[in-house]
């Protein structure tokens, strides 16, 4: 028998693939609510953006999201010599490909002006055109009549705000006005404390979203494990009006390279949820403890002040992603005791700038 | 509030990983029975190789294995020099680990012969050393004396088959004797049709196993998909035992780079429970296919001939492992029908040598 | 000193990419000429494609191509409610962001008519306006009369040609009028050995190439080490004419996979100046042989007859790329001889259909 | 022609693979010195390791390393009712390996007592066997009776050092007497700056090493970009000698995830000749910067205080690795000017604990 008459026609098909594949992110519930995977701030060719609407479905659909707005600018049009359409026309692209993969496509626009105030997107809206207006105030108050989400976009960027992030006397009048419900605490590659803190101070919903105007893979490289920040929503259900119940009622976490940013309430049960302390035996002197953790997220955890001067652990540990990791506490003077209770700081829960969630962890000897 | 002191003590995380990863490999059930990942042929330091037999569960275990032998050779020994041990131990050093790590530890052993009859491992033993004999017969007698399951290694190695696979008169005698139950279909990198052509004619057992002597990663690469070549064995339970059984019986698939080489039956039900049909839909002429593979292999199919003249498909497809993979199937001549069939054959799922799997794909129009 | 102060504004970086890097792909000079790598098949929003023409000019610079063509649909238009343009309208765009990478940007347009003849590319056109005909005859005209090098795409596509690869009357004809002077022997992820065959005889220049409509990273993994295919020319210079020039005399290579498909004496010249022996050494009976190959393709041997009987080698070989390769070949009966030949063929350099590159490899002991 | 026939043998070539490739670690020499990429502390099977000592060499070709010490524990042997050999035995078996992959390998020992003083390394030893004495102090005489060059490893490690990384006045002792000549500022996947503040106060040499006890790619993940801590040697020649000429004289970086830790001249010479400015372009009121990374670490910049405030540019920006990096300055008021200053810090060049290395760029308009 001849091996090479064998396999013949396999290496044909080493490339053919129509590969359709999607990658899943693991969170657990919280407070009943589900957590869906959003991205609310995507250009496409209709303003400045390089891709087809309907790819931005299938980039949101492969990257495990859940409901991707489209907001194009209504003032910057630099196509616009060859693409003739209205502020609706790149919603209505994406919608029906967001139905062929059950992604929600929300209708919005980029109202962008120059600082103040800056830019911002308006989500849920009817009719875009209707923002293409003289005054900056006008375009507000067209978004508002349609009942949008309004929020600020990066209000850090270098390119507005070169050396410091400032809150402009505009931005109060918005605010105060009702035109100004959210904030991007996270856009693109960049976190801002100062955003994270007057979301905070000034209750406004926290988001964080891509920006993104490439085909996203030319962006970031999913084969390092990057991936596009994200509104976390936790909404009722998974549907346009679910998502914007919860951004009125500020329920979002933004999840950013390994941060997840938010309420202390929901990050702690967002990590109690995902952990889940698998073993615990107890060798004389020392207890090893196997922890699983369920959620795609790592956490990155230290000691703090506060713990018991007789344990003897880590200073600082990586709770792996959708996998186990082990460490030992090592009595300095043997006890009989059963149960332990290790403080700790959890470094990538962001609570507030600077600030990790505190954690109390209690093991059980069995 | 200045943005340096705020996520500090981050990056003294960014590599300090226990990781405790296990990928895990999907296969249906096939006819009740479990599908076992196993790995029958495996070295340590205590013969040529060159990690710690406790580093093998390890991969093992990551690498989403259930079952490995430790087979060390019994008459090459490189290390002697260095290590004393009898050949039990480097199966009493891994055993514990793999208990800590519910990975099944077989105790077995290379009999390392030149050709004829070259070499062949012994699994299931009791007391290893007492098939270090001077002759070869009395090894394999002694080995069948402690019950064990043995089958021959790498038939086509070029080491002791220069050009040709060679099916050798010592082979008749220890095939008669039953002190050959199976065969080394693959080996390491290498499939030998030879090998799988006696497998079927003479009923015996097919094996696909690593041999591996380095650290698993130096010679595959996780990162380009590579994998370890296995033995699926489909038993009725986790065990020792349940394997024993699975092996006497021939119950094998053996998993190597995207080939599953086995019995029809076995593979037709693989693919059946592995491919689910999703979702069809008629526009006109042409009926839309959407299939969903759960398994984690994907599958190579072709058109073959006897298909229907008045449909139009594709010649190859691949359908992704994981995931959703979509086609078209066009009418020359618009039709109402509700239900078709595609004539095909899967590539990769070897029946015999150069032979896929034949399989009549039926579609149905909601 | 706290080391949470430390390492401060890191963090915030991690993400902060405006990555700009080319992935070189190196080939040796042959017979004088550079490697240019090209691809001359590639759609945008202005017909069927899903990218703004200045997408395909980043991504062909980090993938390492040296030119491209844009060939949007003269005849399919689906965009055309919403983007007014003319034919020529993508590649001006796409021009100056070549300009400015140094990227060849060729002015192509694709003929796209039902089979017979199927759909044709011309490139180096002047006005693609021209080639918007009834008859698909005056297409080909007229892109002759811009002094047009004209090609048949993808002659095995399934849509057009369901079963068979069929050559019809109509490709005699306009080969025969000089309208026809190449043929893509790959397409997208295809291969055909008809086109492969046709080129041969008919002495059509080879071609392959990635006919890309979506974001090139949605079809291509390049963290799998795929790549689009591409079609390697000869040129003397790199300058649009320079590729013209080599196409007109059919000093091509086709790279798709790990397959480079070509004339014999090319692919000679290629492996010869690719792979470089590095050490041998003579250790009584056995020779290790060390291989460098400095290309960006491994080359796969394997043994052919007419090998010395006394030498025993591997029979099959994989040279890494970029890499080092090392094997032993043993002599069974000891020689004093210091130089071997070893009768071989390269597998995946194709000098016909089915037919691999064969090569006597000289081995001289120092 | 059937399809099926022509690639025949192919997949069976598909893995297999002796892959030899090195991942080259680029960095330019510093004044007249090559950069040697050295890990001085490692262990195998002969104490607590998990391969073979010839392993260790292997894995340091391939990760592009120019020197290791093999540095098994003197009195922690959990192997030995197995191995029998004296402490010299794992650098005689990696010596010759290391050899023929042109890798130097130095003899070494880890002095492993508890605190204080702690672990330490020897290098350079003659006869290890010599160090195996009751009192700590006179392993440390018998390593500088054979001029060894000894470093206190891994100052900061928990499980000697539970919350506080102290200096004990027996490291006073020893470094007073000769017998602490450098410290592990990077140990495994921590840095501490406490070692790094002593190494400058107390002029000692910094080293940065693995400490590695599994196989290599079992600790860190190279798919994801990660890679063993280094100490960067900057030696007269590639020599056992010329590392411990440089080691005397305190002419090391250390090299760990994106960090470069070490003294302000070295890094500013390693910057500057690693970055290019490739191309300045003014177009009206912005000018846009172009610069080319030679060197495998990207570096991290930030714009501090001091700037012209005409100039508008990025707050922080990543200067790739390997490739081109783009950024613009814009003028509040334009000029005419041709020549900018750019006052910055570069983050992942560490001069001291919490302290990048400022750099003033100078950025000229041709």
């Amino acid at each position: 028998m001849k091996r090479s008459l064998i396999l013949f026609a396999f290496l044909f098909l080493s490339g053919i693939i129509f590969a359709q594949k999607r990658k899943e992110i693991i969170f657990p519930d919280i407070q009943g609510y589900k957590i869906l995977k959003c991205d609310f701030h995507i250009h496409t060719v209709f303003s400045d953006g390089n891709v087809w609407p309907t790819i931005r479905v299938e980039e949101a659909w492969r990257e495990g999201l859940d409901a991707i707005a489209i907001t194009d600018h209504i003032e910057y049009l630099p196509h616009k010599k060859d693409i003739i359409a209205d502020h609706n026309r790149s919603f209505e692209i994406a919608l029906p490909a967001g139905e062929n993969r059950d992604i929600l496509v929300i209708h919005g626009s980029e109202i962008t002006r120059s600082m103040p105030p800056g830019h911002s997107n308006a989500l849920f809206l009817k009719n875009s055109n209707l923002l293409d207006t003289a005054k900056y105030i006008d375009a507000f108050k067209a978004a508002k009549a349609q009942n949008a989400f309004i929020f600020w976009n990066h209000p850090a960027w270098s390119r507005q705000q070169p050396d410091t992030t400032l809150w402009w006397k505009e931005h109060t009048e918005l605010y105060e006005a009702g035109l100004m419900q959210g904030i991007e605490v996270v856009n693109e590659h960049e976190y801002s404390p100062e955003a994270h803190k007057w979301a905070i101070e000034k209750k406004l919903t926290m988001l964080g979203n891509s920006d993104i105007h490439n085909p996203i893979q030319m962006d970031y490289d999913f084969s390092m494990g990057e991936h596009r920040p994200m509104t976390l929503v936790l909404a009722k259900e998974k549907t346009i009006e679910g998502i914007r119940e919860a951004l009125l009622n500020r329920r979002t976490i933004v999840y950013h390279n390994h941060l997840l940013i938010g309420d202390n309430a929901y990050l702690k049960e967002l990590f109690e949820k995902s952990v889940k302390i698998e073993k615990v035996s107890r060798n004389n002197k020392s207890i090893r403890v196997t922890i699983y953790n369920s959620s795609s997220v790592p956490f990155e955890i230290r000691k703090v002040k506060g713990n018991d001067p007789n344990l003897e652990f880590f200073r600082e540990l990586k709770i792996e992603a959708g996998g186990y990791t082990s460490f030992t506490v090592y009595e300095k003077e043997p006890t009989k005791n059963t149960s332990f209770n290790l403080q700790l700081e959890v470094q990538n829960l962001l609570v507030a700038p600077g600030k990790g969630m505190p954690y109390k962890l209690a093991i059980q000897v069995k």
